[in-house]
């Protein structure tokens, strides 16, 4: 099995026990593409289902923590310790994780949003500046071959400067009021103390910034938002109505929204430049809507003609999500595998590192702060 | 012939002449479901054009007008006077001539908007409410079966409160800096002595906004504007970023632009609500995809299975924007047909009227001083 | 008036009285390019319906006949007598009907299928042929822009040698067992006295048909034909899948049928080509997909960038099945404005005429008598 | 390490070296839930090659094999040896690799088509059935979440009975002489002696039978084909036009083409039935449209409202190919870890067996005798 094993990094894992949706994710994406073996994990608070947990994923027992603390410590004494460990807890557990691993020297994966917090992120994005230790921020939609084709369209100037960027980001799912009946993902998701002050524009806002921003390579300079809690009696924001504008002088506007009956995971970018212009649609994410100025639409598939973004299967066999998630892990093990001196960031090439979870911060920031203002331009 | 002139109502037109866009798809509407006969027209402010136009139209010698003015005195006249006036010319002039055939006593098809400023829009509806002379404004959008289908269903509360209004309304002709090569279009709508302070907003947002007033049935009270002219000196916005505020609480965005490469005329709907939601497309106008909470997605088609709204042709031959057009000249005839006393606007049932004339050039005034300030919430 | 009407083409109608879809169909397309203008009418074989179909459409009594020979008569001793007969009977009553005008020298729009059987179609067109009289087929799809678009794309070798060529026309109104209930269309389109030996095949078989020839410019040479009746007791045909063969080698496929749920009129083309291929949808008509060899497929949109066919209103305003239906009528008014003497047959540029309806009837009789045998080849 | 071990079933494969797509994507799928690990192969009949591959794939030396008969012999004897073994060599090698492991008493999962003869698939069929070791055939659209949705939607009645099948299954890879430049793919698939009498019609036609005989549940026995090789000198079909008929008198089209520009894995499935119809479309593989008689149109989405099938993550968070090849993959895992005595085939629930691999050959072995006599009706 020697074989086996030495192809592969070693991951650790904290959360993504039992019932958790994003925890599973994170393990598909780092098996699909074999670079990743999990070996270690502290999948739980609760050390009963931790132990379980560990079991059922076939964990080894003296790999199977019940504390995320003792993990780090006892991952980063081993001969055989983890490459990387993956952040998959609640978003206000985040920043100490991701704290406790970096201090042991262990390279972070972490799901976004980076923190609950704009303070906890900016101590984050210091340590992680100062201690050089690798941190990946898992902003999936980055990893979507026609995203990155996109950006490197608007990049390589196709398109002209960009003018306008419009991204709507949809879903239903707190339509009702999924919370009073005991939803755990709506229950920590419309609760302040652990998700941060920001609901839907954390959640899924920034997603939409960091996609505009990704894909455009511009910053966001100043936002005005309408945040609004519709759903009965919820305390944060369900619906997010945002007027950008970019250092270019570019504009732009995000509706994120989790009230909008018929949208599962609706994310959707338009840009439009002064040479041309594009369109990309997360649920359909293997087609890119070209048009040059002057000219007629065209329609470009990943794998296809006309595409230069490398790739798995032809054209025409649909990749979706957890291919978009497992290009990520396969380019963090390229990332690792580079180097043990790296830079204090996986934002090298296109891999969204602690800057861009600061970033993120800062925009949900704003955002709040701008929306509890009645709706005046804040900066970000 | 006397049976065919007698059961169809005369039309005259002011504007409208060769090479306009406009006055050609009056003619189009008025005569499709066969209500209307055009028998008059002051075509042109040359006369010479005016002549030349009227005789192409086999509109008959004496009543081929070189002056507007002349045509409302010699119109309400005769015995055999036209039952309406299509007024098409640019949009600075409409209040004048409007005025002109209100005053004669005949009744006013008019295109949008409805004036070039707030100003003459008051006056305009003072004197139609005073005089009860019907007036009817041809916000075209309004005439497509499944947005009635979609006010409809608002209306009986299938979707529940409305919570938030998304409109996109994107072109892309003004991309490139046309008006500098003489088209004749785009230089009187970037023309702000000819099309009011407004471009891009006055032109196609008053559009988006009615859209969305006319299917919610919710006033605007509040929008917050960013309008920017990108292309290269322009005088005019060619891009608005509106953020929205219903008298209900609630919430809405506009994005209209015409420097979007790949659009054409892609005025597109949705409205999220407590308990469902509907998306409508201009460009795919068959169908309204309407959502019910913890339901499937359905589409409804023109002429479908449960859709109520009568129309022209069976499902799956395709209507389009001229059926939408003609729906409201037929609905035009049948109110003059019902009433020589109607009241003061069209608004009974679903026929745009002076009121929402105003209201759209109440919208515009305020996104102007909106944006002016910097982006600071405007009172509609 | 004087002007108004010596402008226009005088149209008489034989069919088409109160109920009637296609009578209604045809009275909008003669109307909404202001070519026409109706003025004789023999509207039903029920001699008091007729008289109140013509006074309810404004047809002066002189010129509203119970009978369609007397029209015909007494149309052509008129001095202002018709330009053209639009025939819109039940298919039975076409080749009794267009012979007559035919022979009084009148010019016939007919609606398709031609005749009820193939016999008639030959002699009608021999008669055709012999008088050089005008005539018309309505095969409404050649009057879509982006199918006359495609047709030029093929024609000047854009997608090179055509080897496969597939059409689908689905509709689902035959789903249940209609014509038991008494419904009008249903009742004599599955009746074979009133319909002739094909159901489906012949009501829209034919139009697939008609595509395929149309827009490839090949003859078709073998059929090879499954006709089905799905329905309680029904009679026709009201499912037909068919094998094609062309005369240049090339193959296809037509799948026609009235009992697909979920399908309206939902008629498509797909052509392989040697160095490329194109699509078109009737319900979505506004778009060509085009793909040419080793390039991403091209959207090509009515009114747009790339696209030479000529239009009304520009792209991104819906034209459909009334103004395709619309450019036929206006097609045959050139054609007859151009000509008295014209040529034995419409189908100069792309109107389509006798021949098509010829070949459509034949298309039909060899779809029967392959299906009769099991399912052999047949030659058309 | 133990652990993670235990916890999987072990994998061996035969083909899929470098260079080689089907290989990939069955180790992909193999890993994807985690329930298998490769551990061991004969990759390639080039030993050097064969060897190389192993080394990058991770696997020991002396798993790495250069003959898969030896390894069938050696994989048998080893107390951890493989639980079964993949065969994903060219179609013409598969029946002997699958003939050596099931005498060897290992399960097989095998690409498609099964064999390349029908001779060989009654062959094999028969071994399989008495000595009882599992096979599965990786029909890999079988795996896909709303397919088997559709597959339990039909079964329930909910459309009635079924009267048409149509399926499309479309490719343009083989549109130019790609044969002719040494394209390894277009190389061995266009050649007789390595992949049997059928081209295209063997290739992708047997996926269209599969997928329509899969989703209704009902046997074909008749079919009358149209086979043609477009190409250049090429050898084998390129296009297959088959009309279909079902045991239960319903009808059916295939067109399978790999000459058709523009479209690159377009598999698209209709299905007609007396009370209701549904279409699915594997390049947008999330949404299934379904029609119940007399009620618009609904959208059922993989994971959403309605949707019984289970999978993986959340409605809109696309899955694709990988992840339904994935299902098979675990399907396979479940399959072997429930049994070992088990039945002859592993058609039990949904997972195709040798019994649908026999059923493919026949319906290649049928097409092909058809279309030589010149298209008549041949029995399957």
């Amino acid at each position: 099995m020697a074989g086996t094993v030495t192809s592969r990094l070693k991951l650790g894992m904290v959360g993504g026990g039992q019932g958790a949706f994003i925890g599973a994710v994170h393990r598909i994406a780092a098996r699909l593409d074999g670079k990743w073996e999990l070996v270690a994990g502290a999948f739980s608070s609760d050390p009963q289902r931790a132990a379980y947990s560990a079991a059922e994923l076939g964990i080894a027992p003296d790999r199977a923590y019940a504390d995320y603390a003792e993990m780090a410590k006892a991952e980063a004494l081993r001969a055989d310790g983890i490459d990387a460990v993956a952040i998959v807890t609640p978003n206000h557990l985040h920043a100490a994780v991701a704290t406790a691993f970096i201090k042991a020297g262990i390279p972070v994966i972490c799901d976004k949003p980076m923190t609950a917090s704009l303070h906890e992120a900016e101590e984050l994005a210091e340590l992680v500046s100062r201690t050089g230790v690798p941190f990946v921020l898992t902003q999936t939609y980055t990893g979507y071959p026609m995203v990155r084709e996109a950006r490197a369209l608007v990049g390589s100037g196709a398109i002209g400067k960009v003018r306008h960027v419009q991204v709507e980001y949809l879903q239903d799912w707190l339509s009702g009021p999924v919370e009073q009946s005991g939803q755990k993902q709506a229950l920590w998701r419309t609760d302040p103390a652990l998700s941060g002050d920001g609901g839907c524009i954390a959640d899924i806002g920034t997603h939409a910034a960091n996609l505009a921003t990704f894909v455009t390579g511009l910053g966001i300079i100043e936002v005005l938002a309408d945040l609004t809690g519709f759903g009965q009696e919820r305390r944060l924001d369900d619906n997010a109505a945002v007027l950008v504008r970019f250092e270019s002088g570019a504009k732009g506007m995000i509706w994120a929204s989790q009230i909008a009956p018929g949208t599962k995971n609706a994310l959707r970018l338009r840009i439009a430049g002064g040479r041309g212009g594009l369109v990309w649609d997360q649920e359909q994410p293997e087609i890119l809507e070209l048009t040059l100025a002057g000219e007629p639409t065209i329609i470009l598939r990943r794998g296809g003609d006309g595409v230069a973004t490398p790739t798995r299967v032809p054209a025409g066999h649909p990749e979706g999500y957890l291919e978009a998630f497992a290009t990520l892990y396969g380019d963090a093990a390229d990332l690792l595998a580079k180097t043990t001196m790296t830079t204090h960031a996986a934002n090298e090439r296109v891999l969204p590192g602690v800057h861009d979870g600061l970033l993120g911060m800062r925009f949900v920031a704003a955002c709040v702060q701008s929306s509890t203002k009645g709706g005046q331009w804040a900066e970000v």
